[in-house]
């Protein structure tokens, strides 16, 4: 890459914010030239007032810049795309105006996740759904899209289920999940709530669950301007679990073709899975890794502490696949929650976008 | 009660034998008299040999008492029954042998627990299987029999399913568990394996959920002399997270007869488990808590710090109950897996027993 | 008692309010009549505002009562003493107004604790510096006052120290603790900062253990006004550890004279803290536990999870008495934080107040 | 580096045996070529009998090695080195073996800790103590011999003392640690004896932390042949925490010579800290990381979570820099006890016996 493009961070300070620019370090297309955060924080220096909480020092690139508020007028000129890790109660209308004014915004949000004309975009299963953004007002006007990530649970969910309905067809999913804490934020969940405790409720997640990997795993339209759900109906129950990142969803399967013996279709299952490949264009993406999906063979794997930084957090993992005495096929799959699904998952979707012609040095 | 019965305890000086004694202490109708342990403990006081993990101290009933090997010829005429914490690597045999002697066995061990006259006994849900020990060879010949409890994460489940198997008859069950670490006795899991982590496996365990629920929701055969299982179908995943104590069971429900309207459903639910109540000599053993089962208003609940310890362990509460979008009805069950799911199980068992005069002051 | 006194509990929905009220249930001196909380939360019922955090459900005769705001002209009438679980940003003209209305404050804050006429009161250990009261202006004018107890790390510490001290003299004392994150109240400490995790920093905690213990273990000044401190100098290494409930603090101290052999020190150490008694008047008060100082002789003990609940959380646990290569004697001492050390401390506080007849039903 | 030298893993199945493996993968100047377990693991490949739990898969290199049993007979021509990961209670005869037969040993275990003659190496802050290999009877017969690591708590301790020390001069020294359960090895510690709480007590651990930084801070005697010890008096409270990895040692020091101002004080001890550098060759080692001393200038920092990986875990980080009401000055540090503290600080400690010549390419 001759020239970097310039990217901004929206909701800089927060943890995802904070993901964001950890993953931006030293990133061979990206360079981060503005931070956008809450009134408080604007016109000082990101390094004073970060409560920075991913490793141990902040980026030194971003250190030094000074946090603007989250307004499209104040990074025009300044940026060529912007990644926002704003909490819902704001994203909807913020990204809405950085988009209107032309800049393309890879969101973390749920606000525009359902609006028929934005793909939910997880470039290692549906690259394709990109290209509906060319039918966003906004893009046909000045060149600015809405692109938005999966859920943190949907993302390694969606992947790892990607394979299985391709081969099999996916008719209905049950899901159980094990989530964890970092999946609500910075200073999210009390310690007095979640020592020696579980939490069999996380506001609002369920319902994502269910929804949006029928839109995941979905094709583009005829005519390219939505995306076409998918047939799956699907449960989910969710637990937050005293774990740091990581989230396990547990799945069982109900098939629309499968081979009469559980055990061929056990082994169908795992190869499908271990054989995934992305398309050629994604393979090629700095941020893509070697295995999007990594299927182990222990009893009691995929772990959070031991598996979560495979594919240094952007692969998913899946283990024990086993027949299901109600469905057909039960499996644990774990993800990143905080990498591919979110500030890694944006970030594959910006290279992506990149790869596809869809960003512009803007003067 | 003007005499107290003399027990033993087998597996004294392990996770469950200790829960045991925690019980015990005090109990208004026995008396420890006998501790069983391995042969490395045989000979010293138990207060020199365990590792107390219960509590701040060990009962000072217990402390005192010199362990025995585990030889039901040992404990002849030092008890009138015996609880048996023994691990399932050798629970099998011994506490055979100790019922041939014609002493009652309580046992939370799960060798004996699918014989076809062994009942998997929880009084406060299906006290009318005592009655089939009559029909074990030894309680013909000298009075002794077994009884098993049910599996910790299988107890409080059950407990949570009866009152609508009653109302709606239930016809699938999907499982997710969260299981605490106790459940693995001592020393049990490592605290590598756990801290930070997450474990979607525990060994044996999900055979465990899928078949003992439907003997212990059967009923007797009209014989008498054994279960006719209920025709319940289940699947269950089963986490092991960092929890001290007190497991959840996630449970949707597939039932045969349900009100059409979700809201009704849900209402009729929440209503036959506020309204369950045991049998009325079931409700006055002294373990039996006030309410059996406790129902949760809250989104969030039940939870095991707040919760387990509802109704002194012996109760199970249930949340969340609500629609699910692939079967019926969802909810959340929560009970305390080494008092009700383990120890105060099997006491309740053998409270039950004596008062259906199965149990003899032996000389 | 023959009628029980009326008590209002400040700040009665946070962390402290809580465990008041749930210490306070079925009191046989006290019944709680007024709960004060922030204007957000008046006019409400309690049970409908709380956030419990405690146990499985709210006491019920708090449940139903109204919230008021925390202003003296409100609750006068309805107490004839308060508890104030009160933050520290609002304790300290709150209390102060209480108390000149001629109602007795119980204070948990640490705004007045350095005043010089009111006692920092723990009455198993220094029950005289209750008279101090009597020079408060509030209390010659209406008979109200105010009594604090110790921060929740001091308490424990100080009752540990307090036999050596008699017998020894303590000329310094080395402390290094490892603080229950429930210190923080609710919400208190965020998850994400202690999962997997220690900080070796609490805002404020070591002046106050370096300060206080030297005014507790003090003695009344000649004229009673005041306390004359005790000349011990202090240094103190905090820690947050990721424990729900129960301060260890580890301590070395320098005596001012002691026996020549290490052997012989350690074992009088032991003897004095086994054999100590609070007063007379002290040990019948009905919160007051049966052994104030528990010794433990297990090399690894006291520990939180085991300990913590030593004579219902009202005991301090002491273990590992052994020489110190620097100074003359180490040991480990453990009391509950938010039971003796916050809530449990000031309900013994009172019941003292009571015995010593400065406690009147008001009309 | 032409060729690399073939080192041994002894102890490779264990905790710190793992660690080595990790840290050896790609390393610029060594390859793994023999692994060394128990008789059970003997005769099987390393990635059939190991339970690896340091990450998300087995080092491809040492994943399909034959073990060996740990006889220094059967690994004579296959290694030009070995690291030791043995538990103490085998690792002093089986080291002294191996030295015997002319393999260097770079050992993590404590047993020749403490012989005249066996440095406690620590490249960073006392590189010159190597050469007292040389003294070793096995090094002049066929160049064997033991150079060890110090305690995983005295490493990153000694470290943080070396600039004070060498500036102002140590006398005094109280430690209080809060360390992680790794520590302990796998499976090491119950999960039952570490959730929710923290234990006041590590076996064998304070004499360690008493003894080992006088050797470590001491010099070589003018013969060379031992090491002459430093004049410092110490005493540690050690505390398990529920920490993975990192442990923290907090520190009050008394000084030989110090700036009359506290202020002035702290300001020279952290300008120390902040400012030193090991010698020019230990600078250029593969293992040793940009900063050896990392000083945070935050309140509640170093923190295990954030703070252990720092220099990839070489690094000592030293926060909380504060005077001490009793001593004269008080901090904080931490450093990961697997890898600076185990087997990264052995792979210095060979990195540097390469550079000083002490490693021959046997045949």
């Amino acid at each position: 890459m001759e020239k970097k493009y310039r990217v901004g961070v929206l909701g800089a300070t927060g943890a995802v914010g904070q993901r964001f620019l950890e993953l931006l370090k030293n990133h061979p297309w990206f360079i981060v030239t503005a931070l956008g955060a809450s009134e408080r924080s604007a016109g000082k220096k990101y390094g004073d007032v970060v409560n920075w909480k991913v490793s141990a020092a902040v980026p030194e690139e971003a250190a030094s810049l000074l946090v603007m508020e989250c307004r499209a007028d104040l990074f025009i000129g300044l940026v060529d795309i912007v990644f926002s890790g704003l909490d819902s109660s704001v994203a909807g209308s913020v990204e809405a105006d950085f988009a209107s004014r032309g800049i393309p915004v890879f969101s973390n949000a749920k606000n525009h996740r359902m609006d028929a004309d934005v793909p939910i975009l997880i470039p290692v299963i549906n690259a394709d759904h990109l290209s509906i953004v060319r039918s966003q007002p906004t893009f046909k006007d000045k060149g600015g899209f809405i692109v938005t990530n999966a859920n943190c649970a949907s993302t390694g969910l969606s992947i790892a289920l990607k394979p299985i309905h391709e081969r099999f067809g996916i008719h209905e999913v049950f899901m159980a999940t094990c989530q964890a804490i970092s999946g609500a934020g910075y200073p999210g969940l009390p310690s007095m709530d979640i020592l020696d405790n579980c939490i069999p409720f996380i506001s609002g997640e369920e319902p994502k669950l269910e929804e949006e990997p029928a839109k995941i795993l979905g094709k583009p339209s005829s005519d390219g301007s939505c995306i076409d759900f998918a047939p799956i109906a699907a449960t989910a129950m969710c637990h937050r679990v005293a774990v740091s990142d990581g989230h396990i969803v547990s799945v069982s399967l109900r098939l629309r073709e499968r081979p009469e013996s559980d055990d061929e279709m056990v082994r169908q299952v795992r190869e499908c899975l271990a054989n995934y490949k992305p398309t050629q264009i994604v393979q090629q993406l700095p941020s893509c890794p070697p295995h999007c999906v990594v299927v182990m063979a222990q009893d009691d794997r995929p772990q959070p502490r031991l598996d979560r930084m495979a594919g240094e957090g952007m692969s998913t993992c899946v283990g024990r696949v086993r027949p299901c005495p109600l469905m057909d096929v039960k499996m644990t799959t774990l993800s990143h929650n905080t990498i591919i699904g979110a500030a890694g998952g944006s970030l594959l979707n910006a290279e992506l976008a990149v790869m596809e012609g869809l960003i512009r040095h803007n003067a």
